[in-house]
């Protein structure tokens, strides 16, 4: 049978999703746990990587087993196996040609930022500091800019190799709220896919134009140049979390 | 010079905040970095000790020192000997006879606790997993019980020594939000002071009384008897944050 399970991580102390001969994986610990519990390897395909160090709170995995528990008392019985920051919060069978990666329409991430001079670790785990003030209006401008159907090569990490690096933003929105005295931003973004470092450039570029490096009335000619030093740094893994993934009915 | 300075930590990684022989304490962290910033070797005072494993905002030292750097500059000179999980948040010159444990008049603790049947890594750091569902009207009423000056022996955890378990909760406040589908409750409490493991011993009396498993209507009671058996378990570290501590101005 093949099933769909959905996922939550945090990656603080793992080296990404996908299994690596340099250290502990997401996979590696969840595929662990399943062959503890099917009594067999089971390979797992996931919506699609994330980086050493990214969250999730609903990356989706698909796999085949044979098993007489149901599907939606998997996660119960992989949870006992699994470490306290990896947790199965869902599975449900599928059709057999249903595939975590290939079957994704869309995907939302959440990229975190606070304004601090000073680090506070209360936030630090699921949020990146930016030092000086940002300009929040300024970066719900030029939100507006990136969301829809562009050639997002400027957003791409420097030496990925892919057919094509047209993507569509369905959504970019920025929210800012105030924690113990503390401004966050959240940049959520909702695509049919994400080129390599895609949300960390972006959440970097919106953080350059609440610095105002860049101007929101040039994200437009950016994303034109399809150059990657145009657009802001890519900011760190610990800031992002992979939220939701999702598939036709 | 005597100074008030207000430190953020995570606890996860410390055995509590005072310097113990099992383990690394928040206060040896700081006193190691203070020994480095100020070439001599430095005693703290906080406002309290806080235990294994719970996490701090708010927590306010005292201590003195000869320097010529501005008492606002010392956060900053002082992060940068400190690991990611401990900040000194501010710090200002204050009387010689200023301590910031004698001297503090109210403390505010927040404990968090989320229900869900499954673990959820990006909420397990900072809040305590209850598996069933609680009922929020009855915590809100339970509270005000609780509210108040009472003998609160039977929220101090047994073995207790001090001379007296009269203390005064000036506020008990219970409030409800949700945070991607998951209940996540929040028990704030401030108060003149409080007794070993009294916050924790309160959230999990609270929520027996939203599980059904002590009436709201009984609080009174259960105070009365100054009998630690008859108030709810003492809940986790992890959920637990000291978050402001207050001294007249």
């Amino acid at each position: 049978m093949k099933f769909k399970m959905t996922v939550e991580y945090d990656g603080t102390n793992y080296v990404g999703w996908q299994i690596q001969k340099n250290g502990m994986s997401v996979q590696e610990k969840l595929e662990n746990a399943m062959e503890k519990l099917f009594k067999t390897h089971i390979s797992t395909t996931a919506s699609g990587r994330t980086d050493s160090g990214v969250h999730a709170k609903g990356q989706v995995v698909s796999f085949f087993a044979e098993t007489t528990i149901p599907a939606d008392k998997i996660p119960f019985a992989l949870n006992n196996l699994l470490p306290i920051d990896i947790s199965a919060v869902g599975c449900e069978m599928v059709d057999d040609d249903f595939n975590a990666r290939f079957s994704a329409k869309r995907k939302t991430y959440v990229y975190k930022v606070y304004t601090s001079s000073i680090p506070h670790p209360m936030l630090e785990r699921y949020h990146t500091r930016i030092v000086q003030k940002l300009d929040f209006e300024e970066m719900v401008k030029a939100a507006k800019f990136i969301t829809g159907k562009h050639d997002f090569k400027c957003f791409q990490a420097v030496g990925s190799v892919v057919n094509s690096t047209v993507r569509e933003i369905y959504d970019l929105t920025v929210t800012k709220k105030i924690d113990c005295g503390t401004e966050i931003f959240e940049f959520s973004v909702t695509g049919n896919g994400f080129l390599y470092n895609m949300v960390r450039i972006i959440a970097g570029t919106l953080v350059y134009v609440g610095l105002h490096k860049i101007k929101s009335s040039d994200i437009e000619k950016i994303i034109k140049t399809k150059d990657r030093k145009h657009a802001g740094k890519t900011l760190g893994p610990n800031g992002l979390c992979l939220m939701s993934v999702e598939y036709d009915k």
